[in-house]
């Protein structure tokens, strides 16, 4: 008889969104009355700007000519936006090739899918509070023990990110594989400063580790001085790989538009 | 130190497009008056028409107005969507309910990602020749053994359809847990018979397995009386799983919207 992935079972409730999701359409259903706050997933309230539409419109015509009707896309993206992303990159101090950035429809499925390049038998480090994604992958691949009566699963190294540290989470006292880092942080809003970013690549590098960078929220670090891509570190390139997203800025939720960046 | 998910090395070749796409570029740019002709991916090459053009036109225009703005939709797929494809399904005479569909951005991707909800222990069988996607997936997942020197993998159950049996394979001599069926096949464009269906659920049902459906190319089927979907097989419903796809017709390919079927 074939049989189910198991590891799905050791998800602690399910897939935090989807089941926030259920419970707040079971109780509006049952208090039609109720005007609900929803503290879910952070959705876009305002519609796209002007300039974003008149792209998406030259776009579709784009589309309705022989002339410039494209099909399947290259499987990195397109050479112009991989280029102006480089471009990007290197205008924020960070050296970033053109042929090392992947397009991709999202920093949700990017910071999930990495996983599966990796051994089964990595083990994984990830901030306290975390973005679930990076967990919940890793549980369902089974590269994590069963949740304990707290939710936090087995053979996962968990790293406090608190006010009692100021959100500067320490080096796991082992060896680790692979470190979730997210600065400016999901969910805290903390941003990861130079020294610490410094101290992470130095470890990856004793350690043989790979530190997966989410940095989705950069463009709302205005500070002068503050580190905006992982690759600003001198020796970063060796040991990180970064996610960025079009989602977080200019009301871009939604339409689905990331990037990942894996150095030579 | 960080390990890399060794089954990818077990493929034979690398994904075979991707491949084409390695051997086509170097050949094009050591023969730059060559005219090739590429047999590789089945890529569009006429524009998409004006309906569907104006469809585009008129989703950009809702998304830059506050009324029918829209941010992240429904996991499923948005509700009319979902709808249209299951009156769809009922017009070819197959019970399929709108809450069984799941609207995704390809069938590609779908028959790939869907053997993630299965054990990694699972049996595989498919038929040779075969869609590639069905097999790397698999590969990379670790679900198979190592390719033998004409590119076949171990514990994958090769079902021969060749002009030899009519491109109707013969069932598995003993038990599989997953079965991956194509009709229209892609590559060689045969189309299941019922009888030939009929043999598979009844099989299927027996063994407790699961039959893969991909169905992407049945808006081809113009012969009365041909199955365009399983469901159209009593008792289809328990033991099969149905991917389809929009990129087909109208020219949508490249453009990435499908749909699968999981019945309750």
């Amino acid at each position: 008889v074939a049989k189910i992935n198991s590891n799905y079972q050791k998800l602690a409730a399910g897939y935090l969104f989807p089941e926030i999701g259920r419970r707040v359409a079971k109780f509006a259903s049952e208090n039609p009355n109720a005007k609900v706050i929803r503290l879910g997933i952070g959705d876009v309230v305002l519609p796209l700007p002007a300039p974003i539409l008149k792209a998406f419109h030259d776009g579709v015509d784009e589309m309705g000519v022989v002339s410039s009707f494209k099909g399947y896309g290259p499987e990195q993206g397109y050479a112009f936006l991989r280029e102006a992303i480089a471009e990007h990159f290197k205008s924020q101090g960070a050296n970033v090739d053109s042929d090392e950035v992947f397009v991709s429809d999202g920093s949700k499925c990017d910071t999930g899918n990495i996983q599966e390049i990796f051994a089964l038998d990595s083990t994984i480090a990830v901030t306290d509070p975390v973005y679930p994604v990076y967990v919940d992958t890793n549980v369902m691949a089974g590269r994590t023990g069963a949740a304990d009566e707290n939710g936090r699963y087995g053979k996962l190294v968990y790293m406090p990110a608190t006010a009692d540290n100021n959100f500067d989470p320490s080096l796991p006292t082992g060896h680790v594989d692979l470190i979730y880092l997210c600065s400016p942080n999901n969910p805290t809003g903390a941003v990861m400063s130079r020294e610490a970013l410094a101290k992470w690549v130095a470890y990856a590098k004793q350690e043989g580790a790979v530190i997966l960078f989410d940095s989705a929220y950069e463009a709302f670090i205005t500070e002068p001085g503050l580190v905006k891509s992982i690759y600003e570190i001198p020796g970063a390139r060796e040991v990180s790989i970064e996610f960025r997203s079009f989602s977080k800025t200019a009301g871009f939720t939604g339409v689905r538009c990331a990037y990942t960046v894996v150095p030579k």
